[in-house]
């Protein structure tokens, strides 16, 4: 038997060598980048013989910073980065005056208008964001048609390790929302979320809870809009909807279809910058919906007791947390401070967590790590 | 409450304004391409002032064509294509020397060597592949630790429209097997076997059936390999490890985790390319696991009498169905046809379907739309 299997491998190995031959064209030319390096320094390198100047476009914590690259006899262009912190990475190349992805990254940026690669820095020990070898949770992809939008549409749908839909165990749900410009994937693509709750659910860190991740446009025109000069009503329409697809659609589609905890104490929302602004929105308006809100880096109001008629310290007594994030180099940090003193004004209590960094993933993924272990307590 | 509202909404996209200001700078030079008309004709753009040349590499399903750009006074550089038949289409840039994907593009190929941009032109009515009103089945991403290879890896598991995981109906599982150089989201990404089935299975066409699209490689090592040069032994690890993980890894989870008929005549597996060497060797080496057998543009065997010693018209005939599809154009047919021929030999039946077409989605994407009515029948 073994014999016999031995043969037939080796026969088997002899005739995929076609399909070898066919795929030569394919990899001829595919060079390693970006290489990621045991003393967390990276190599990206570029074949473009006929460029002027090529750099990379690196997105850190800060922002993005640009490395010059050289050239060698080839026409390769490369550079060997300093060593980066652990953490996942997007870029792209600047060639002459073209912003391109890296032809050899496998990873990409989900977003309608900032294209890149990705790679990870892994750490030592592995970051909460990095998939290691503990129980992982699920991601769902669910489609449908939005009545309220009138669009065929996506959500992410996390279910925490061993979930069971047969078993009694319900769970409380975390409504996590994107960014302007992000795709329905951005959390789990650019925000690692699945990985991040399955490490801290590992270390008994954060309690076991579903991560919903809708779409978070009301008006899908906004993007075509923003692209062509930007539109009033289309930025008050798309925010309007969205709160309103994220009550009448995503969580009773949540709560017919999964085992969770219907009750607002079992409730959370949070996002980041769009998506912050609409985490205000729908937990300042709906504290008798969520129990826990969290805006992240977020858009604010210029009046908010106009936004809030309702809201008072009374109302949102019942808030059980209120975590207002912001990087200090984020371009929206003063609009969240002025936010924050109206708060204060109405002595409405929230939790302040000013980080380092700027509108950018690594300040989001960070956030996450930070406030999972708080929610559900 | 209607005057609150609009006043809250009027106040609040005041508000995301300042939001607006940070994102302008992201989108001040975006331009539109793929540009898809309702004549089926596609417009591409590329702003390179200081490029010599460009022109677009467009993916259908004969193989890829060139199609020259020309440059209008500002740099940018433009087509407009003849009308194309309804399907998904990939494509790059050729800029002078440097291939890259448009900057503008918002889907991507994921695949290890291949990077290009994604679009649709629609059919009108629309074509099997297009994500259509109707009732949509979900695709969940798992995750775990292969034991056999050591790494962590994902698949991806469709669920039909209606499937209920508390309910009593148990489903037929098709495993669909990707090419060498995909990822594991490939039939979902460019396959779109999800929308595929949710379509047929909404016309009555397609019985409703789970499709378990596991990550295939046995011997990921394999991809730096081919990428090196080649090597026998890595082929041979690669595939023959393959097989065992189906076998030992995925159809236990699956038929753990899920309602599905766990009988020889509600398994299919199906694959293209090494895929389809690979649905070839589980399913010939294992008719008592697998009643429906689908390889397309499917690598397959010099010496198949080594390969399958047990297998003859007896042990054959247990097969429902053995559907071997190969396009016209595809350079594996000939390997095909010679396969084949040894299966006719040992008076072992099969379906032959050779199409139009070379090695390309366009030719597998209808391949599975003729392929998943016929299953479980």
């Amino acid at each position: 038997m073994l014999h016999m299997k031995t043969a037939a491998v080796r026969i088997v190995c002899r005739a995929i060598f076609s399909l070898s031959v066919l795929i030569t064209n394919l990899v001829a030319q595919t060079i390693q980048s970006p290489e990621v390096h045991s003393d967390r320094t990276v190599t990206f390198r570029l074949m473009a013989p006929l460029a002027q100047s090529v750099e990379v476009r690196l997105d850190d914590a800060s922002g993005t910073k640009a490395i010059t690259m050289a050239k060698d006899a080839t026409g390769l262009w490369s550079v060997t980065s300093k060593p980066l912190t652990a953490d996942v990475y997007s870029y792209s190349f600047k060639v002459d005056t073209l912003t391109v992805i890296d032809p050899n990254v496998h990873e990409f940026v989900p977003n309608h208008f900032e294209q890149g690669g990705l790679f990870t820095v892994p750490g030592s020990p592995a970051q909460p964001w990095e998939q290691t070898d503990v129980p992982h949770g699920e991601v769902h992809r669910r489609f449908y048609t939005s009545k309220i939008v009138g669009d065929q549409r996506d959500f992410y749908v996390y279910t925490p390790p061993g979930f069971n839909p047969k078993g009694k165990t319900k769970y409380p749900v975390l409504y996590l929302l994107h960014g302007y410009s992000d795709m329905a994937d951005a959390w789990t693509m650019m925000g690692k979320a699945n990985f991040i709750l399955d490490n801290l659910i590992a270390q008994g860190k954060a309690k076991p809870m579903m991560v919903v991740m809708p779409l978070g446009y009301g008006a899908p025109k906004i993007l075509e809009t923003a692209w062509k000069g930007g539109d009033a009503g289309q930025w008050q329409h798309n925010m309007d909807r969205f709160v309103e697809i994220l009550l009448a659609e995503a969580i009773p589609q949540i709560e017919q279809d999964y085992r969770v905890i219907r009750d607002r104490k079992s409730r959370a929302v949070a996002g980041l910058s769009m998506g912050g602004g609409e985490a205000f929105l729908a937990g300042l308006k709906h504290p008798d919906l969520f129990a826990w809100i969290a805006p992240m880096s977020a858009a604010t109001f210029d009046d908010p007791d106009k936004v809030f008629p309702a809201l008072d310290a009374k109302e949102a007594g019942q808030i059980k947390l209120l975590w207002i994030a912001c990087g200090k180099e984020d371009g929206l940090l003063k609009d969240n401070r002025k936010f924050k003193a109206w708060l204060t004004s109405k002595n409405i209590k929230f939790t302040e967590v000013e980080t380092d960094g700027a509108h950018t993933w690594q300040v989001w993924r960070s956030n996450l790590v930070e406030l999972a272990p708080l929610l559900f307590r």
